[in-house]
């Protein structure tokens, strides 16, 4: 069995192909990932341009003089902008070009208007709330770099460049199979009590669609080997990324650890010295991997954030958001195993730090999902590791 | 003008009418906010279970036999489960029920099989990998209060109590109306330089969707009274709030500002001690709310964040997800006005603690949407605040 470390760094060595992306609309944007850069093709703002409302002026003006013949008006959106020379002053409006010769804006609230002219009551410096050529970037500048997460902001700022159509990376294909004679589907009958519910594919499901993947929901399958093979198949032939769960561990009806060979795939690895899901299997066929998951829901959920959610990560060129980040531990902890743990906590954040504690966790076995319920965390403890004291520094994966 | 903490508490008070809820299928409600409390409705396991492949055995023969018959096998998923008495054994796979009469499991790992018998190398504590009945959850125990946000956790939670479908909050409707003569939409031809892209609709729209809502895009509405106040009717018409941009300064195509009250809302206040956006006007028709913000790209979406956003989560009935947090300067911050500040600034998160500084973040207008690119958050600062040293814990939006 290899340990964590080296299966995580033999994900982060497998060969993904190209980088695929697609065009589509930023008003669809929302939520996938950049495939390109974004640079500014221009200065902007193109010209000086007003921050609020007032009247644009020479600042020489403001000592010599103290009052302005008003000259006009220049709302935001105008063509015509006017000329402002020594003596006059033009009304301008918060987002308006400035008018040609001028160079300082006096607001609003700092002067008194008579008699079309505006008396000056309280000075500004030069310059004053005119928004420079290039304020906000300059042409060449790199606005957003590809890999990036599209949010408001970045739609607000290719809005902003006229930029309709953006190119992202495609969605990765990744095709769910549940494993399992005693596995029902939600809204089916449940025939006698050795049934149980998969609650595998649709976590599973969530999880792929929270990190950018279009999920290919191939159903449960009972341990029957040729019935299990056809299912790979098929789920091969359309997804990226193939994710199993069950028949990986040594029971007589673990078939799935025994058919994946036989799909002609490479095992990259088998057995990991992890808890939960030391018996996670990683294999390649092709440009597609089948990821095969413990049955267990904790096991699979948790292995899926190991092992699924990196390799998804690479094939949109974007970064894992189940990096671990660090937080203090609470209470103290006992080390169960000498493998590396991931044991379910909850995560608060407190004095500007998140801290670990273990209130309402069930330590029972890898079946209990509730225990990811709330705002819930993976806290990692390595093989190394022994119990941890109050106020240790652990490493945590947020979910 | 009021105190940014009045104007909070104002948003807190307001009457939000009735909860209003749907019922959707759990594989489409990833992301919704749940308005029932999910209950289990019966022990889980409903009975002892295999949290492993193994024997089924009696424990007390552990000791006093050392080896034992095997009585057939028990495959996860099976009907008929046996009986085992003093003396035998059945095979027993992870997931199946226990055979009535046995207490503990030993693991496959544990024994060497022989003509048909196991020879015991390695005991295990009685009860070893039974799963007892409830060790999930408890019949009648909450799962899942509402006002959660369904992730995948909760979603495999459903599926395992066999819950198809759920009730959920209603996504609250809220248009989004951009003011201004000067204003372009995305992919209009700019016919002189005094236009400028709308980034508000766009950005507004993703942060509304981000947040849970429906968007109604109403797109752009120029300088003209009557098409504004037309605009603003079709928009209260069809949904719970009308958010709109530009028109609440002080300047003369600032019409917003006297077309609201006409409208026939209530103005619940006009003007907050802020920076950005100390323009933002709230009013309330009926059960329906208008929140008009300033038109900058920076200062509405600040403004959004502080006004709009509070008022969703309330409509929604679950936590406002830019609630402040605690965070530690990196570097001292020179303030600049007497109004509570909210500047954008960058956040990092390292030896469990989350940083703040300023590094490539320009301090010019409030135009300057690019600010709140990357990893980038809000830091607030009081009204009474002066200047801050760095080491000192701020408070924070997180975007």
């Amino acid at each position: 069995m290899i340990s964590y470390e080296t299966s995580q760094n033999m994900v982060s060595l497998l060969p993904i192909g190209i980088q695929r992306g697609e065009r589509v609309c930023i008003t669809a944007s929302l939520g996938r990932i950049l495939a390109e850069d974004i640079i500014a093709d221009e200065d902007y703002p193109t010209h000086p341009t007003s921050a609020m409302d007032g009247y644009a002026i020479l600042h020489s003006d403001l000592n010599e003089l103290g009052t302005l013949e008003i000259f006009g008006d220049n709302p935001a959106g105008a063509d015509e902008i006017g000329h402002v020379e020594s003596g006059v002053c033009i009304k301008t409006f918060t987002g308006s070009l400035m008018p040609r010769g001028a160079d300082t804006l006096i607001p609003i609230e700092n002067v008194r208007v008579e008699n079309g002219q505006i008396i000056i009551e309280k000075p500004v410096p030069y310059g004053f709330a005119v928004r420079p050529i290039g304020e906000s970037y300059r042409e060449g500048e790199t606005l957003i770099p590809r890999g990036v997460k599209i949010g408001f902001a970045q739609i607000g700022v290719l809005a902003g460049i006229n930029r309709v159509m953006v190119r992202v990376a495609q969605r990765p294909r990744v095709s769910v199979i549940a494993t399992g004679s005693e596995v029902l589907d939600i809204g089916e009958v449940a025939r006698h009590a050795g049934q149980i519910r998969s609650s595998n594919s649709h976590t599973l499901e969530a999880l792929i669609t929270s990190l950018g993947g279009e999920c290919i929901q191939m159903g449960i399958v009972g341990d029957d080997k040729a019935a299990i093979m056809q299912r790979f198949e098929e789920a091969l032939a359309s997804s990226d990324i193939v994710v199993s769960t069950g028949g990986v561990s040594v029971g007589d009806y673990d078939f799935v650890k025994h058919i994946v060979p036989r799909l002609g795939a490479e095992v990259i690895f088998k057995g990991v010295n992890i808890k939960p899901g030391q018996h996670v299997m990683l294999a390649q066929r092709g440009e597609k991997f089948i990821v095969s998951l413990p049955g267990f829901a904790y096991s699979s959920t948790v292995t899926f954030m190991l092992y699924v959610a990196p390799l998804m990560a690479r094939m949109l060129g974007c970064s894992n958001p189940y990096e671990p980040i660090e937080a203090t531990l609470k209470v103290p902890f006992a080390k169960r195993s000498n493998k590396s743990e991931f044991t379910a906590c909850n995560l608060s954040f407190e004095d500007g730090r998140y801290w670990v504690d273990f209130d309402g966790k069930k330590s029972g076995s890898s079946a209990i999902l509730t225990n990811l319920l709330g705002d819930a965390a993976l806290m990692i403890c390595g093989e190394e590791d022994g119990d941890l004291e109050a106020g240790t520094l652990v490493r945590i994966i947020k979910l």
